[in-house]
């Protein structure tokens, strides 16, 4: 890479929540997020799911932002007693949590034009540590926010989508991951060697491998990830050539 | 709950693969895996996705195994170079890597019977640190292994699964977590109060509330869970009576 390549930008995520961790939800954030950083250049290199308890939150949050560039957090932010995001990054950064004024007023008018009373249930979702800025939610309005290098979101997973939708703007895109797929007619136990050896020589190339087990004969399918085009094609022409060399041999 | 009670197990899991945090590669282990502990009675309080480093992996490792009464790891076993699970439970252990008889013996019965050669990748899936037992792989043989109280497994899902089932039997099973699921015709912000209310009296029962989003009016499902099931049912027959009113009432 040159010097003129941007920064390269890491993430983590924090998804909260007891109903993934006792199996009632699967989760569906985690692999969009993925997606969407991976297309936006930025590296997510740790997922976390903890469960609905402030302390385990904020240790985990706190590790999290820490080690990587950005971090951002799924779930608990809703109106009930079990939603305890806000204070648990309070908790995590130090700070005090209030309600933050401009969410009053979007849901203050928003209930105001429904006719529905403004309970201190829905007062709770505009809680943020103090000097958040927040998050749009065009959804169902109650916003998310971020803090620092923090962007705490919903976890319902239409919400979630439109959150990271906002957010994504905001943030420096990174240098693209390039990839090469590579389909392979053979199993990890004939590639593994003479992969690894190419691997050795293309150090700032990713070289997996994914075994498939379909119609009876395992295959691979082979894939190659790098910021470097250059070095990423070498290294793709030379899988592509041991592949054919093993299809002929075979 | 009485003095009688077996001691509560706790679970972490720890997902391991580029190609998850890539997006490339959407995890179905996670779920499976809190599905299967919570039917046995094991609570999984958290769950780590890394990539497909070392170093990551034992320290996550260390931090997961140090907290909790077991932990699952799923992926980074087979023979190809990126598969470097192995090495680093044993970096995580402080323990030296090398072949296990046993899953060298079943590895090479299994290529002989197949007229395959017993190459240096396929003998990579038989090395564990020193003292670790394996783990049947009925699926594709290469089997996976326990060390201490980590059980270390394939990240395809149906070895996962396999697996799994191999190992959940070997268990002590833990009191079983009950829950009462309750449906209700209103929204978080209608609920939050009365309902934080009830959880104020119930401590030993976890209330959860899920909401949705469709048919045009939000709606929620409260899920309470417990292992003592007088507490259990006192406070669901709250929250039904507190469903009820706030029905007569709209």
């Amino acid at each position: 890479m040159s010097d003129l390549d941007p920064p390269l930008s890491t993430a983590a995520m924090l998804a909260i929540g007891d109903e993934i961790l006792s199996g009632r939800t699967k989760d569906k954030n985690i692999g969009h997020l993925a997606d969407i950083l991976t297309a936006a250049g930025i590296d997510l290199k740790e997922v976390r799911i903890v469960s609905d308890e402030p302390e385990r939150i904020a240790a985990a949050l706190n590790d999290l932002r820490t080690g990587y560039t950005y971090v951002f957090t799924s779930g608990g932010i809703g109106p009930t007693h079990d939603d305890v995001t806000a204070d648990a990054v309070g908790l995590a950064f130090g700070l005090p949590v209030d309600e933050h004024p401009e969410a009053v007023q979007r849901l203050s008018e928003h209930y105001a034009a429904r006719d529905l009373p403004f309970t201190p249930a829905r007062r709770r979702m505009t809680r943020t540590p103090e000097g958040a800025t927040l998050i749009d939610n065009p959804v169902s309005v109650a916003p998310g926010f971020r803090i620092g290098n923090v962007f705490v979101m919903a976890g319902v997973p239409a919400v979630f989508r439109a959150m990271v939708d906002a957010v994504l703007p905001t943030l420096p895109a990174g240098r693209l991951m390039l990839s090469r797929a590579i389909p392979c007619a053979h199993g990890e136990g004939v590639i593994g060697d003479p992969l690894a050896a190419i691997q050795k020589r293309y150090p700032g190339v990713a070289i997996g491998s994914y075994p498939k087990f379909g119609e009876g004969k395992p295959s691979t399918e082979l894939v190659l990830r790098s910021r470097d085009e250059v070095a990423l094609d070498a290294a793709a022409d030379e899988v592509r050539a041991m592949v054919a060399a093993l299809d002929q041999a075979g």
